[in-house]
């Protein structure tokens, strides 16, 4: 039995409690806290009526270790589930090592003034982690997450050699908005404006941003117009499979969404350079258009459609080349129903809560920093089907 | 010869002090001032490079009247031809009548929190000037302004009768941005986000913005499509020719200003309900958005083409129905050489001067609060043919 504090009360976050909340053979005692306590509160209280389950609340500037450090102390906690803001994920890895618990992301670490960063910063601390005999479980939402651990599966029970993967993001979801992100539109929006990037033949190319995009059929949802990104997971991939030839990452994105994007990121306001708006207040037109744009939360009235990730993995079998689709589709509205959060938010809750579960029971277990594909794949996949998630693996006969 | 006041620093404040530079023969002492007294400085030089002319320079917040009265009294002003933003008329005209200074705008009065303003509020100062014995002379640039003159000379020089007007301004430039606005954005923003009016039979008909659009042939330019949109002087018009049975204004858009345009509408960008940003300190999406688009002086780099603004009256004479189609066109590299600004300030800063040059000759001169198409249009326009922007008549026969 391990207790858990769960920072970050968005989407993310609400999942990750309700998750929690289901799994009380695990976690003992469950904490929320956020810089915004009501938040918290509503996320409790919907919890307690739903579930009957009671977990605390707390407001909590997760910017400075301290703040951390002192909650950890104070609710005598084994394990952090951070699905705040990745800026906060230096801050927070710190207060582990200070204090023991062991620790669970889902982005990698940023800073505000550059959203270009890469896993070097949290893999620094490795060392560190060792000495406190804890551990740090990185990127372990669905994407990055779920789709590493894909790989992983296909690595060690389909195939002998895995040659090339490709990463497939496609919210066949419908909100009804004009332009809405479905998670934090800062974080979302500042991903999307770097220039795409991937893996081939043993080197990292590189893209203008959306300069690649292809039809992809995606199974059980149609064809969709998916764009060539960089994404975070294709760095740790790319390290721990050193026989793939290509990594690459796809995202799909509506028509409406993209002319809404385009004409924002013409007019600059995608830049995250800060303005000067009075005496001592600046903001930048990033930031600005974040305020402006819906609460991603608040998409879940009348969110209809389904989500649909997963790999394709090829490589070589019993010395014949083999491919495999590896998927799981999440629907809005039972994630909805079931959670108050939509699919965007489930599909990394629930894997942040798995990971955290199976840290708690020491299934997955190696002090210092690691990725979620250096663990084996088989009792994550289990909890996924357990935990609303299941996984779909084809192959795909050419 | 008058002593003449210019407040506004922008483009329009530009060319005003240009062409007041070149009529020395009526204006004596030439002041220019505005909240960045840079900025008059720099025209200033440039007026003493081209023209050898000086004029004086004034850092003035034109907000409060007191600022006003006070460079008046000092200046020994008699003529304040105000071109800077219309949210300043009411607190600048109330200056004029308290020194007794002749007003002139461009643009009728606007407060911060709503753009849907009429002439009552400066129609309201006609006794006040008449007991000051001074004149105001509203909306004098080209629409408002010189499309007015244009009906005026209509109906005292073309008809008997005149029974519709519509307006067409089209700018046929190519600055080669993605998305900019003309003159001040927040204020040509505002404009083009109110819903859409005309008059016919006798009455205001309203229409969704941007409902109602057609393709109109200007001449000598081409074809453009153009939106019926509510424009001040149609307002004015309507009251001073009660025989109107139609008066509308129709202005053009390219395809790529119309494709940012509707994309910044959806995400909630011409908003103008302040947002906080930090403690004391807020700011409205449009005021933002207004923050990052270009200046609307510095796209004189690189701009091509022409404007054409006009107006086509139809009406009777001697029995029989006449359309006459009255323009000007405006090259925006002239423009540009001339004075340094493009056709958009050209076109409003040149009238604004002949208007004063007419008051200061008393050739216009009525104490009280006025519009341009209450006086004699022929004056007015053998000034502009002098002044450099001809007006071109031609008779529509159908």
């Amino acid at each position: 039995m391990a207790n858990l504090l769960i920072i970050g009360a968005g989407g993310v976050g609400r999942v990750s409690a309700f998750k929690a909340a289901k799994n009380t053979d695990t976690f003992r005692n469950i904490v929320l806290a956020s810089r915004t306590k009501s938040k918290c509160e509503k996320i409790a209280k919907d919890i307690k009526e739903k579930l009957g389950i009671d977990i605390k609340t707390y407001a909590l500037d997760a910017n400075k270790e301290e703040n951390v450090i002192e909650l950890i102390k104070k609710e005598n906690i084994d394990i952090v589930c951070h699905v705040a803001l990745p800026y906060q994920n230096i801050p927070i890895m710190q207060a582990c090592i200070k204090t023991g618990a062991a620790y669970l992301d889902t982005a990698l670490a940023e800073t505000e003034d550059n959203p270009d960063t890469y896993y070097d910063l949290q893999w620094a601390l490795d060392e560190e982690f060792k000495k406190a005999k804890t551990m740090a479980l990185l990127g372990c939402g669905f994407d990055p997450g779920v789709t590493s651990i894909m790989v992983k599966y296909a690595a060690d029970y389909l195939l002998d050699k895995i040659e090339a993967v490709d990463i497939y993001d496609c919210n066949f979801g419908d909100h009804g908005r004009h332009f809405a992100t479905n998670f934090d539109p800062e974080i979302n929006l500042r991903e999307l404006n770097l220039p795409g990037k991937y893996w081939e033949n043993g080197e990292w190319k590189t893209t203008q941003p959306f300069e690649i995009e292809t039809k992809h059929s995606y199974p059980e949802c149609g064809e969709a117009t998916s764009i060539l990104i960089w994404h975070e997971e294709l760095e740790s991939i790319v390290k721990h499979f050193p026989s793939l030839k290509r990594a690459r990452f796809f995202m799909c994105f509506s028509d409406k969404y993209l002319y809404h994007f385009k004409a924002l990121k013409n007019v600059g306001m995608f830049d995250i350079k800060p303005i000067k708006i009075c005496e001592n207040c600046e903001i930048s037109p990033l930031q600005f258009l974040a305020k402006i744009l819906p609460d991603p939360q608040e998409l879940v009235t009348n969110y209809k459609g389904k989500t649909n990730i997963g790999v394709i993995v090829e490589g070589i079998k019993e010395g014949k080349k083999k491919k495999y689709y590896i998927y799981n589709i999440c629907n809005h509205e039972k994630a909805i129903k079931e959670t108050g959060a939509h699919c965007v938010s489930y599909t990394t809750g629930v894997p942040a809560i798995i990971g955290c579960k199976l840290m708690a029971k020491k299934i997955w277990w190696n002090e210092g920093v690691h990725n979620v594909e250096e663990f084996d794949a088989k009792p994550f996949f289990e909890e996924m089907e357990k935990q609303g998630l299941p996984i779909k693996v084809t192959e795909i006969k050419e």
